[in-house]
């Protein structure tokens, strides 16, 4: 089978963050397929087929990718920021997993991306300097509990927590419990960095403490840091203050 | 002041996967600091000087970088990987923190990069497709009580684990124990994945699980990520096995 199917990171969204080995995996391709919005971030190539889909259609998306490759084609699936982080690659992977057991055959790659905590925390200082975790908030692909389980363990060990998927139209409250979550493990003062469209036109950031961030500044494009009890701000005059979280643990030698 | 410290990720090492935002960052500066391996991977443009130094002196690395930067010089910090993760953004926040007051006027940025677990990650598939943390097994700088306690927390809560900094000649037993203490807590049959040198020459990847893994297959540069009781290895013929942490846990809807 000569087909081939390569899931390629396309970063957090301006051209100056896709890697060149990114470019080329795009350049390769005769077929395209992805969410509307990332697709439209690729430049049209003539002879390269387009294939759109919905937001929450992951499993058939990566279902038509690999029939496509079978059949002998190059296939790209583009994710944004990194397809291995809350994206395509795992979708992908269920698919080869539960799928036709030819698509174990095909060449398989996955093209890595910078993600978006890394370029929000970039944008910042170094928020995600010592230990840290990444959840997703979204409770459409495991229980609430979970969720709620997993930030408790996180921020009771200390943990810097990145999240994804913060709030949607139909997950309007998760986020506000989320932070209400946090606030019994960690101090009123620790700093909450919002990010989304890094290197874009419509790039914003926040940065608040965690008594007073309002959930309704996040939309689904919104990636959330929420430091540990060591995260510390460097107010700056005339700049925007730095975010930042030492290498050191006292006790350490 | 008009001097700028960019400090800017260089990514897992293969030119393909630095940005063109990196590259152009590099380009504009009139000085490179790094540590020497990370320096050597760009490459040489007259007129531009460098600054090696050693692994563990990233407080004193960055100090002399701010230094520099405070004369008037735009001054590039390199670093491998992302900047933001276990490396030199956070040293260099940690020396304006607590260094001259002048520094907090400089104009200092971040430029994100690709990550080795992320790297790594693309490599086997989508190990890290669902909640993940990162965790730094080095006990310089803190007691290796607080990794254990982090490990614990990670573990039983279900994260997937990436480990930085596993092992070095100066501390030789520090992974054979992280893993006898994710025993405790996680099947035998836990999928667990090394990686180092992503896309460069002597690139390495070995795919174990966690009842028969050997500490000592790993080196200095190698990421590790152990998977979660969901994660799951499809053995594919003449391929490779992939490795990846489906995005559903039983009960979400």
């Amino acid at each position: 089978m000569s087909g081939a199917l390569a899931v390629i990171g396309l970063g957090p969204g301006s051209p100056q963050t896709l890697t060149p080995e990114a470019a080329a995996a795009l350049d390769r391709a005769d077929a395209l397929y992805g969410y509307g919005p990332y697709l439209d971030r690729v430049p049209a190539k003539s002879g390269q087929t387009r294939h759109a889909s919905d937001n929450r259609e992951e499993g058939s998306r990566a279902a038509a990718a690999l029939r496509h490759a079978a059949q002998g084609a190059k296939v790209a699936m583009v994710s944004g920021g990194d397809p291995g982080v809350f994206a395509m690659a795992a979708a992908v992977c269920e698919q080869i997993d539960r799928g036709d057991a030819a698509w174990r055959s095909l060449d398989v790659s996955v093209v890595p991306g910078v993600t978006a905590m890394l370029a929000v925390a970039a944008r910042v200082g170094a928020p995600l300097g010592h230990d840290f975790c990444a959840i997703s908030l979204s409770d459409n692909l495991k229980p609430w509990g979970v969720v709620e389980r997993r930030l408790d363990a996180a921020a009771g060990a200390g943990f810097v927590i990145a999240l994804y998927n913060p709030i949607s139209r139909a997950r309007p409250w998760q986020l506000g419990k989320a932070f209400e979550r946090l606030r019994q493990h960690l101090p009123a003062s620790t700093p909450v960095v919002f990010g989304r469209a890094v290197g874009r036109p419509d790039e914003k950031i926040g940065i608040y403490s965690l008594d007073a961030v309002d959930p309704s500044a996040a939309d689904m494009a919104t990636l959330i840091i929420i430091g540990s009890p060591l995260t510390r701000v460097i107010e700056r005059p005339g700049r925007s203050p730095l975010v930042y979280t030492p290498r050191f643990v006292e006790g350490g030698h």
